[in-house]
């Protein structure tokens, strides 16, 4: 099975951060290919961002079809051309926030997202509902610190700042299960899931694994009306 | 990996019939075991036969705890008794309905749901609209045929019938994805897929896959507040 | 008229209480007989123990039946079984959660539920939007006090505290109805809403006199479909 | 119990109708009066009559709280000014739109309304959905008949079609109870029940049990905030 | 064109202000006249003051048909008789509730409301909802001032705090735009505006401003079943 | 006040029909330019379309934005690339399927939107429910032709099958008005309004009026938070 990672914007540093988590979970036999969108853009913090993104995010789709991919991970929390991609592409494409919000409605009754800018907040909520999740996800809410910075929440301070955060989110919500919000916190999975005992749900990670899963069900996307094949 | 797999009646036709699916798919080193919830129900058709059910089905949750199993998968659509097993469970559980409707809803832009019995249309509509998915699903229909009677669908006769049902559910919804909304149906899905030419979900083999996901990406039930261990 | 109220855990003092409540309210002409499941739960508090109790709920309408009951109160929060028990009781089946939302929202705009455990916070919320009060239910909050230990809060000391924490629930929402969302407290019904000053609903009462009016209004249990006599 | 039942329009023939079925219904002990609301309207049909019919509805209510009434029901199935006469009264206040969907869904898995004008439709499906009954009203529907040639749906052959009408309907909804949507059809309840097999639900009778019930349970109008007295 | 703006209730002070408003932003050519309802309110606070006042807003309506006006403005933040009103005129009819919380949401992801009396908060919040603005409209809260004391806010002091109670609001409820929820506070939108540093929506300026273009692109009220001519 | 309109697609054609409804209804003293996205799709049919449209689209509001202008209209029914045009632009910005189905819930209790092609109805469905308008849509509807055809319905066999399409839309869905779900169907409003007896809501004019309405109102985009100026 050959899958496709699509980082959105240009961060190489962000590239390799996702595909080591991509690497970590992937199964024997699943050949994973992390590339980035090449649209020019540093990080993805609002609608501007993403809608730029998107022709270079679907662009790689459109090489990944001419190469045998069998599906598809757009590995940006807003799902950066989430829809638009399904009708390039043959096999399944799901977005790291869709997968994540998934994930967690399986987990716990409730759970809250934590992401990098106040700016993504009411996209992070309207992709939420978008997918189903209104009841489930109990607050969307913003370290107010840059995409790009987010590489040193492993520093001892600030992942404290960071555990401190989540924990008091997580109680003012009543939520049961933590999804991260950006792409750029996948690093953190397992270290912020024992610092708070619940679950952390990274959108790579359980992305990356719910598309081997529809793929190996043999499932694709539907090409009946919304998603029939772009002219 | 060790996944238990419960089919809430106990019909040992049908628990083959789920084998069956759950073999195919199931990755090399995962160890599938498919077990009767032993209620002594043949078949689950409405809400009193679901919880009659239930009881024998977290019976089984309890003896897989016991065993080292890392997850569950309910094998009814109707997801008999899931929020009590996560009280039980350590490790992630899915229904075979629940499922089916996460993954439909990433494969088309709306999907319907087809299942046995009448009775069990609105506990299905209901479970829908509870796991998020009130938007996308856009019909539960019935074929109106006891659950036990559906394995005699291999028969072309009544495959045609049963696809030229499926034709006129999904036109009258505009809908662009099937999910099989009884464990019954299972065996059908490659066929029906192929005939009716757009995704039919199987909540049997996708949800084995994707309990595979939840394990392999390092989640578990969330025992924070409403699946704290049962005492 | 007979009416079968049915404790879904196996505590005597519960019953007791709940039948005190029951003989308070009922018409004249009403027999009113309070039995337990049976099922050997103390308590119910969350999904597992409602699920175990099930079983013996339904036995208890099935009792009810063969001895001419008109029509049953099921009498624990969670509404054990109400679906399930529909299917085989001839009469009106309704749960003292259930009940107690649909008259608060015809007493005020908003009201606010008070239980016993945070894990039945989750439960008494999905049950509230499935009756349809997603709009008016503004807020569930738990006492995180055993359910067993509620009856120790006719005590100057305890009364206070929980008058405290209600007017607390109260302000934060905006509510203008308490819905006491736990058999348990059927008790303090009246001494609650001379403290607070505001319509306090106990499903109790509430369910048990609702039940008479469905009754008298010539209604039964709906055989189309959903809850057609189990066989 | 003295309770006050207001038709808003001021035909006689309607009040001795709606009259009929109070008393049929009210409990020994209970003192039922039926009053017209005197403001000139002969039939509510649609939002002009009822914003006209209402300040003599109000005007009903006033005459009720300076002679002692314990509780309301407001006899027009949109439930002319129902939120206003709260404010007023001290004791509970129904309408009969609003008693109807709310006894209905705690019957079946979903109910139609069955209305007398189009001109209505959107006025019923408007307050079921206030109410909290989106996903549980299936549909309204209109005879298209004026409310007061209601009365004559007594006679066999307009029984007929309308029983036919009623099939039609809860047929396409898949409908588990019908609820009459207008006073005037209140004294086919019986007669409409028995031809379809199904509970029929009369907001007149099942309206006056309910206030019935809401005033034994010692129940009242919060006068927190919303419903606080009118100066 | 013609636009006649209904002041519900009887203040001349209000009624002076909410012209001074309306001069302020009508076009060339555009003829505004701004009347009284006439029904003796002297200022709208609760359901009950609307209701009485209804039959004089409805008058005006019929008295703007009779002088052919061409569209009407209900300058009160409940939006008072507006669909009963739409029954009647041939032309477009807005509320300024109504047309405020449509304007906010085009200009910002989220938007609070600030009232005068907390007797109208839950009204604002159900009207918003049946307009469609439940996802949009983040909070509503009062002032807890009475309307006509509003006037007063133009003092300095009084000015500060309103602009602090404001600012808490919009950070409280992460809001993007503020909807002046009562006429009373329509001369303040300016001063407020540049104060706040985000988009503040008087509905008395932009629902005139609406009418006008609802009726320059040739747009009527519908008479198609629920706003048909009133009989 | 300088408008700028921007076509989302490279059709001359369409730009000047745009063009034209705008002149028509423009008010004196309003300047309205109306630009190609210039990024090469001919027409927009679909997500993808819409995706490598919005770059173009943009470009349009920066272009704007250093030429003074007011406010924009985004004129294709799917609003491409609205909320990242709302990052750049200081003043107001409307798409034309926004403010299409505003306008049409002011006018009547429920409407239809009438589109060109299949691919378009899930997406004008979540625009709809995404602005609010889930209750007040009843039904989005396709001609299932190309929209660059649509030019053509001004012959009278065409118009006609036009008219009988969307009668039978009308009377399916129960809606009271119709809105235009493409910008090239606009000139057909006059035409259509007349043989249907119901408003026929066309964005491009009711959507230049209400940017009109917006601008002399004194609001603009908010620029807290979400549409905080793209770096």
């Amino acid at each position: 099975m050959k899958l496709r990672v699509i980082n959105p914007n240009d961060s190489e540093t962000m590239r390799q951060t996702i595909a080591t988590s991509c690497c970590e979970v992937a199964s024997t036999g699943t050949h994973v290919e992390v590339v980035c969108a090449g649209a020019g853009i540093n990080s993805i913090e609002g609608f501007y961002d993403g809608a730029l993104a998107a022709p270079g995010v679907l662009e790689q789709i459109r090489l990944g079809e001419a190469t045998g991919c069998d599906a598809y991970l757009i590995a940006c929390a807003d799902d950066t051309a989430l829809h638009a991609a399904r009708e390039l592409a043959k096999g399944p494409v799901l977005g790291i926030g869709e997968a994540g919000v998934h994930a967690a409605s399986m987990l716990g009754c409730g759970f809250s997202i934590l992401t990098a800018q106040q700016k993504s907040v009411r996209i992070l909520e309207r992709n939420a509902r978008e997918y189903g999740f209104a009841e489930h996800c109990l607050g969307v809410h913003a370290m107010k610190m840059p995409v790009l910075a987010l590489e040193q929440c492993a520093e001892p301070a600030l992942f404290s700042t960071l555990v401190a955060r989540a924990e008091s989110i997580l109680a003012t919500d009543e939520s049961e299960a933590l999804v991260l919000g950006c792409a750029g916190l996948t690093f953190l999975q397992a270290d912020l899931q024992k610092a708070l005992g619940l679950p952390v749900v990274d959108g790579v990670r359980v992305g990356l694994l719910m598309l081997e899963a529809l793929v190996k069900a043999g499932l694709k996307t539907s090409k009946r009306s919304s998603y029939a094949s772009a002219s």
